[in-house]
């Protein structure tokens, strides 16, 4: 099952970008993982607006036919080794692509939640989309970690 | 009120630290706050005799009579807001120092679980200890700028 994590615009802290990279790389190990950052043209519309072009964006580079995990503090949490067996889940049903949308700045547009399959929160607390990838990122690689058994720091 | 975050060795990756240092900076604007970086011999005996050692060093550098807030998985869960709440009303009752206490990688010693005031549960989601922190700063400074009523990145 290959995982795609999709990004509107580019993470502004260049810190949370290294952390970013240096789990996906450590991923890669585990599964094929694709970080899509879509460029988004700035905007100058309402936030409404904003979020439908955006919607839009991620419409056109989404992989067709994918399992769509949105992350938003709406959905339901997991527990780290609850998201691993999530995953392991999709993998016996035989999901090809699993995609994680992630808002930007301005949050997502409603038709995104309408067209998720399963909505991730990553806790009660609000994050910025920012550090919501990295922390997305990290749970992801301990995800892999416990499907393997590998060892990984708490 | 004074905040005090107790950190139990030095954070592994660089770029955490980065972000844990930038949170604070930003906090201070806010709010007198200190991070209190304990070292840490390394050990070589069983991971109950290392927390128990660590629990020990923590004793030493704590703020007598602080309100101590243990970040635990096995905590009580806050949105942003409930952190920013907690906070005031800590404030209103004139606590002096509010005191933030994270494991290290062996986890903490029963003992400081026991001498918590509140257990603070960032996620159902296991995090590394140096994640915790960085969430644990990024959060304070969302509560005061939620307290503050500034404008801050969803």
């Amino acid at each position: 099952m290959n995982i795609e994590i999709l990004f509107l615009g580019k993470t502004k802290e260049a810190y949370l970008q290294q952390g970013i990279e240096d789990f996906a790389k450590r991923l890669s190990q585990f599964n094929a993982i694709e970080l899509v950052d879509i460029k988004v043209k700035k905007q100058s519309g309402a936030e409404l607006q904003i979020r439908s072009y955006e919607s839009s964006l991620l419409e056109k580079r989404i992989k067709s036919g994918s399992y769509r995990v949105v992350v938003d503090g709406r959905g339901r949490q997991l527990s780290s080794e609850g998201l691993a067996g999530f995953i392991t889940k999709l993998e016996n049903r035989a999901v090809k692509t699993l995609s994680f949308i992630i808002g930007g700045p301005v949050g997502l547009a409603e038709d995104q939640r309408e067209k998720a399959d399963t909505m991730l929160s990553l806790s009660q607390m609000t994050f910025t989309h920012d550090m919501a990838r990295l922390i997305l990122l990290e749970q992801l690689y301990r995800a892999f970690t416990i499907k393997a058994g590998t060892r990984y720091h708490k």
